[in-house]
């Protein structure tokens, strides 16, 4: 995720930490290594969901409230404020609750914004997260799968034999992630070891620090007493060890490190160590929109609209009115508040009275483009040909990531993401039929795993975010990041108007943003009604 | 696993892996990373299953086989033979199948060899894998699962919530693994960037290996422009990053280089490299005993014998007697074969007449402790309270290994491993009642998580393998390798005796080893069948 990275980085600048090699002896008190129990759950606790109890208490009446779109931010903030009594009505201009939050199966159809109408043959069983399709143990979507009975299984963000494939760094064939590990791990430790042993870092190390160190490295490298990296048993076997007489043949030839490095392999591996994407990661059983859809029930069914489109928003005195398009019919609600949870470019085009900053916040925040290609499988030839359970195979082809199904391992059938892609790589492909694609992402996958990526292919469905009606965005940048002053108009409320969604949070593209910057309308909206 | 570890290294020396940073500059053809879908299932499609289209062919019929034990080796022997017909007849000692293959759930009834009985109270739908627990995606154990029907999902075995605890380095809260990680590589490879801008290996790179290394060790370590590691989003955040207004704050605070060697977490990290702990590692559905009782179905309950234990073992002119016990009378079965897949200590206490060589052998091999305590609680605090999913915690306590299961996220209830220790360890814990080892165990795990470890506890179950009837061995060590000339009468028939286990495998301790083994016993056994 490219976005949040800059804003990770930008925000780790901020906050300062201290420290540094160069501070290598110095004292830092007690070994600081821990994050309390209390700290790890603190942002999710300082969350109070409004109560019923609280109107009780206040003498008044819980308002009426209008929510625009029925994404993962709308739905949270019709149930939220339901649990209080709220009178809510989500505007979804979709057929379907979830906005992004979208799983394909087989007989989901799409239009695109070029006309191209898709069904999807899946078989029974079979599905593609087409927008987001993981979640980290932290985050508060997991607190709504628990409180909504939406069961969880893992996703297999990272595996050690998937694949990796730098095309243009001349590999004609894939390394497994294990085996590019211990070369890597094994070369850069044998490095820093025969300098440490040749006394490099004497100046900056005690006797005891440099002692550890080379114990560390002997064992995270798997160097022999020479200090040399020699291959190793974690590369994995071209033939497993079995029974007496089978010893197995380990994995080789064993590449020089010039080698290793100009393969590039050692650019993916840093992915497992950030904040978001560690492992384990997690998903709903049965795909990602059985939240989206425990919501709506738990909302009912009643208080959702769909096929609503909002044509123009108006604050006036004492509440809003929203102007709205639906069966071809022009329609109206008024209501005392709005929480308008439509992606920043889509609201961006609807009239309203909110003002000048409002539209100039929301057309300073620009669509960043993704897009999937589910590829359905007669068989699933990568358990049994490559031993690959789950897992990304990562690449440099305009492909970007392969992802292997974290869900139906042995069954008959299996579907890869043929191509998880963003900017440029997903625009090229955006033009091309369906059927266009399809053969293209065959012809990157054949280069990694030969001709049964071809041969067994039974149906594939494409769906790229930029050009899908209602939402022409996988995510958006936020410029400064979404504290910046000038979107002060949609992170506070704008007459009687609030603003939810990913795109007003830290965590833009993750569920996580959208369920925060909704309890945060929710809070906000909750105490003025109280007021 | 230690035995393992040894094997291992052993063979590595062995095979004599060719390479190493001082031919870094060697040419070594294309760019060996690759190994071939072929090589990678060459070991499991050189397996051919007997089939009775053989006998059909040869004109034999399929012979009588009495097979000793039904852990897995023995259930295998008699499955796979019975593709072709042959009549197999399990002697099982205990009253199920599986030996060390052994899930433990609420009824569960043990009686050590101090005679000490323990009953399972664990609730409906909890349990706990008192022998393997995990499988590898390249194990032939996964295939048995797939053609047995046995449905898998992950075993967490690496987890960066989970924690690291080294009380003797001084350790006063536990480490997160995603924490520790990330401070060990910003040191490390802070150190070796330095030193590499600095010219230290100037002689040994060319300028583009140089700048492809230190591209590597900037992203690696997260490193800043100054080449300092000074923390890092990736420590994980004590409070997450959410919505506007709600940046996060990243953990701290960071360590110092010396501080974190100190502490000694970096000795865990290469757990996750060694090629059968890899993730993404397996479970069966329900229970790792799922294997067993799926081989005992399809053999057929009529084959197998339980509560029958071996009493002598006699090879004849033309076949085997075996004589055994059951319900406390001595009864005798005679066959054209035998294939003893007995534990190895367990077999060398059995009157035999197969020869000193056979004996000499069997009491070469010795038995290895290994130990598990499960402990169920009332609320599943790991999740709520750390965001822990799975995974494994490490300590140097003598509970050594901590396991949150793999099952039942987000359930009501849940089990941890509270100790998973081997050795000196585990024999510690033997000769405690089972409360006393509760009592130990939570006083252990209460240093690492706080007081919910113990005033959330409903019940517990321990098992201790080297007190435990039939077994008296977690696994066994085989001094030399299996292939060592001493081990050849048990390797190759004895008259008309074959042996089978993982204690004749390269993957001792491992269900994949017992497997390969059954399935040398059974090609050698069909050939001559046929011959």
């Amino acid at each position: 995720m490219t976005v949040t990275q800059l804003n990770r980085r930008a925000f780790l600048r901020a906050v300062g930490a201290t420290g540094g090699a160069g501070a290598m002896l110095a004292t830092m008190g007690a070994l600081g290594l821990t994050q309390s129990a209390e700290a790890a759950t603190r942002e999710a606790a300082s969350y109070q969901a409004p109560r019923k109890s609280d109107f009780t208490l206040s003498g008044r009446a819980a308002a009426k409230v209008v929510v625009l779109g029925g994404g993962i931010a709308g739905l949270a903030t019709a149930y939220e404020l339901g649990k209080a009594g709220y009178d809510c009505t989500i505007l979804e201009a979709q057929n379907r609750p979830g906005g992004r939050n979208f799983t394909v199966r087989g007989g989901t159809t799409t239009t695109d914004l070029y006309g191209t109408t898709q069904t999807a043959r899946f078989s029974p069983g079979q599905y593609m997260n087409a927008g987001p399709a993981r979640l980290a143990q932290w985050m508060v979507t997991l607190d709504y799968c628990r409180e909504l009975g939406v069961p969880i299984e893992v996703f297999t963000n990272v595996n050690a034999d998937a694949f990796l494939y730098n095309e243009s760094a001349g590999m004609t064939a894939p390394a497994r992630y294990r085996a590019a590990k211990a070369d890597v791990f094994g070369y850069t430790t044998e490095m820093l070891a025969k300098l440490t042993d040749q006394g490099s870092l004497d100046q900056q190390l005690t006797a005891s620090d440099k002692e550890r160190l080379m114990e560390f490295l002997k064992d995270y490298g798997d160097l022999g007493g020479s200090l040399e990296y020699t291959g190793s048993t974690r590369r994995g076997y071209s033939v497993w060890p079995g029974a007496a007489g089978q010893p197995g043949v380990v994995a080789g030839d064993v590449p020089s490190a010039s080698e290793v490095f100009a393969s590039g392999v050692g650019r993916y591996f840093s992915f497992e160590f950030e904040f978001d994407q560690a492992m384990l990661m997690f998903q709903p059983v049965g795909g990602m929109d059985r939240i989206p859809y425990a919501l709506a029930t738990a909302i009912g069914a009643r208080r959702i609209q769909y096929g609503s489109a909002v044509t123009r928003i108006t604050d006036t005195e004492h509440g809003v009115t929203v102007a709205y398009s639906r069966d071809g019919r022009a329609r109206s609600i008024e209501a005392d508040f709005c929480v308008s949870a439509m992606p920043p470019n889509i609201l961006a085009k609807v009239p309203h009275n909110l003002g000048s900053g409002v539209q100039s916040a929301l057309e300073a925040i620009t669509p960043s483009s993704a897009a999937k290609i589910g590829l359905e499988y007669r068989s699933r030839w990568w358990e049994t040909d490559y031993r690959i359970y789950g897992g990304i195979t990562e690449t440099d082809l305009d492909v970007t990531h392969i992802w292997h199904p974290s869900y139906g391992f042995h069954g008959e059938r299996g579907l890869l993401i043929g191509y998880y892609n963003t900017g440029a790589n997903a625009d090229s492909y955006a033009p091309l039929t369906p059927a266009q694609r399809e053969a293209r992402a065959v012809a990157a996958g054949v280069k990694i795993y030969g001709d049964k990526y071809r041969s067994e292919l039974a149906t594939s469905f494409s769906h790229h975010w930029r050009q899908f009606p209602h939402q022409e965005a996988a995510w958006h940048s936020t410029p400064g990041g979404p504290d910046d002053p000038r979107y002060k108009p949609l992170t506070a409320p704008t007459g009687h108007v609030y603003f939810a969604g990913d795109w007003l949070s830290y965590m833009d593209a993750w569920q996580h943003g959208a369920f925060s910057s909704a309890r945060t309308a929710v809070t906000a909206l909750h105490k003025r009604a109280l007021a």
